[in-house]
C-alpha cells in the first residue's frame, strides 16, 4: 500500500512549493534592519540556503493530520499559519545552532553550505548574538501578537521547541558531542547522544506540525513519534556515511572532518556497509510506524517521500 | 500618598521571602544532571548569586494587578505559578545573556558576582552552550506541561520575553554596545542602545507580572510600561555613576571597565553629578508613573520600593 502511494507525489514539486511560502516567511521576519549589522547576519545564516529539511517536516505532519497548506487558504486558516510559523521557527533554530556551532571555541568551521560561515564572514562577536537572536527569534515566530493562530497551539508548540533546543535536546547533545571526542562510544552510547543532538529536532519537527489543529489522538501522536525517531537516527547514520563517501563541494561542507576530529560514528562504529544497512532498516521502521498510525495514506504522503529522501540523499 | 505607603514596606523582608521561592524553582528547575558537565555549568550561572531585580520585578507587578504571591497559595493559583515561573525565565536570559557577553570575543571579564566567570570555570565551548541552553530553558519554564498555569497567559508572556530578548530588544542592544565602542554617541543614541540592551529585559519583568492574570486595563499597562521605561533608565545612569564611584570588590565585577574601553556612558556624557541628578529625575518620573496607573498604591508599594532600591543601590 504505502510505496503506492509514495509513487503518487512529487515531492519536489511539492517541496518547491511550500518552501517558497517558508522563504517568503523568514525573509518577512528576519528584519534586515536590525541594528548594527545583526540583521544581516541573522539573513545569512537563515536565507538561501539548507535543505530545509526540518520545515518540509512541520509541514508534512500537519498535512498528514489534515491541515490544508494550499496558498489560497493559508491566510485564513489559524492552523495553517500555525504550520508555517513552526516551520520557520525550527529552521531558525537549526539556523543559530550551526552558527554557534561553526565558532572557533566549538567546531572551528570555515565552510557551510558553500559559503564562509558567519563568524567568518561577520566576527565572533556578531556571530555570538546572531546566534542567540536567531533562537529568540524562533520563539517569536510561534507567538504572533496578530491573532493569527490560536493562542494554546501558540504554548503547546513553545513547549515543544523549547524542550527540544534545549539542555534535553539539541543542546545536550552538543554538550556530550564535545566531551566524546577521541572516546570509543558505543552504539547505545552513539545513539542518545545523535538522539539529542539531531533527532530531537526532527522528532519536535513532527510534533508541531501534527498539534497545529489541536491535539491529535494518542495513536496519531504515538505513531508520528516513532517515524520521526527513526528517521532522526537514520538521517544521522546517512550524514556519518557521506561523510566518508562524499567530496566537500557536494556536501557544501567539510567532508572526513569527524574521522579527522577522531568523533565516534556509526561508520567507524560498524563499518560502512552495515551502516547504510542499517539506515535502510531505520526507514522500513518509520514507513510501518506511519502505516500503524491510523491515518489516510493520502495524508502522510510527503512524510512517506521526505523519509526517502533522507534516506537515498547524496548531500 | 506614595511616600506613606512605600514605607510601609520592609522591601528586605519582601524580597527575600519571595527569592526564596525564586531560588527553589529555579534549583529544582535547572537539572544538575543534564549531560556532560553541561547542568553544572548551567546552575554554575544562574544559582547563588546575583540581585534579581528583574525577578522581583516581575513579581511586584504580579503584586500589583492582585496576584496574591504568599507561599500557602502559590501552588493553588495558576497566576501565582505564573508569576514565579515568568520571575525565573526572565532571570534564565538575564544570566544567559551574562554568560556570553563575559565571553573572550564580546567583554572577555573574568570575574562576575565576585566569581571566575562561566568560560574561565568550564572553557569557551561549554560556556557558549550553558548560556543557549540557558536562554531554551527560559521559555520551558514559560510553558510548564502540567496544567498549573493557564495556556493563554504562556503564550503572551512568550511573546513579550521573545521580544524583549532578541533583535529588538536585548541582542539588538548588545549589538550597538559593540559596534560603537569608541563612539561619540549623543544622548538620544546612548539611551536607544540602553532601552533594547538592558531596558527590554526590566520593561518585560513587569509587563510578564502584569498579565499573569490577564490582560489588565489599557491605563494600568501604559503606566507600568512608562514606570518600567523610567526605571530602566535610571537603573542604567546608576550602573554608569557606579562604574566610577564604586569599586571592583563592592560591584563583584571589574570597576572603571566603560572608561577603559572607552564606551560612551552617562557619565562620559553629561558628567558625574548630572547623571546623579538625572537618575533622581528618572525615579520620580517612575513614582509618577505609578500614581497615575489607578492601581491601588497599596498593591504598588513593592514596585515604589524596588524603584528606590535602584536608585540608591551602591553595586
Amino acid at each position: 500500500m504505502s510505496g503506492q502511494f509514495s509513487n503518487a507525489l512529487d515531492l519536489a514539486d511539492w517541496s518547491q512549493r511550500r518552501l517558497a511560502q517558508v522563504e517568503q516567511t523568514l525573509r518577512q521576519g528576519i528584519d534586515a534592519h536590525a541594528p548594527a549589522g545583526l540583521g544581516q547576519a541573522m539573513r545569512y545564516a537563515v536565507l538561501d540556503g539548507g535543505k530545509r529539511l526540518r520545515p518540509l517536516l512541520v509541514l508534512a505532519a500537519a498535512e498528514a493530520v489534515g491541515v490544508d497548506l494550499e496558498a489560497a487558504v493559508i491566510s485564513a486558516h489559524p492552523s495553517a499559519v500555525a504550520a508555517f510559523r513552526a516551520a520557520c521557527a525550527i529552521e531558525l533554530v537549526h539556523a543559530y545552532s550551526l552558527v554557534h556551532d561553526d565558532m572557533p571555541c566549538m567546531d572551528n568551521d570555515v565552510l557551510r553550505r558553500g559559503k564562509p560561515t558567519v563568524h567568518v564572514k561577520f566576527g565572533q562577536a556578531q556571530a555570538l548574538l546572531a546566534g542567540d537572536a536567531l533562537q529568540a527569534l524562533a520563539f517569536e515566530f510561534l507567538t504572533p501578537q496578530d491573532g493569527s493562530t490560536d493562542l494554546q497551539v501558540q504554548a503547546v508548540q513553545v513547549g515543544l521547541l523549547a524542550r527540544a533546543a534545549g539542555y534535553q535536546g539539541m543542546a545536550g547533545g552538543q554538550a556530550i558531542d564535545l566531551a566524546s571526542v577521541g572516546l570509543p562510544l558505543n552504539e547505545a552510547q552513539l545513539r542518545q547522544m545523535h538522539g539529542m543532538k539531531t533527532g530531537a529536532l526532527l522528532l519536535c519537527s513532527v510534533r508541531m506540525g501534527a498539534v497545529c489543529n489541536g491535539k491529535p489522538p494518542a495513536q496519531v501522536t504515538s505513531s508520528l513519534a516513532a517515524f520521526a525517531q527513526a528517521l532522526g537516527l537514520a538521517f544521522q547514520v546517512v550524514d556519518d556515511v557521506l561523510d566518508v563517501t562524499a567530496d566537500s563541494a557536494t556536501l557544501g561542507k567539510t567532508a572526513g572532518k569527524d574521522a579527522a576530529a577522531k568523533k565516534p560514528t556509526y561508520v567507524s562504529l560498524m563499518g560502512l556497509q552495515a551502516a547504510q544497512a542499517f539506515a535502510d532498516k531505520l526507514y522500513q521502521e518509520a514507513l510501518a510506524a506511519l502505516a500503524g498510525s491510523g491515518l489516510n495514506p493520502t495524508s502522510t504522503q510527503a512524510l512517506r517521500a521526505l523519509a526517502r529522501q533522507v534516506v537515498q540523499r547524496d548531500k
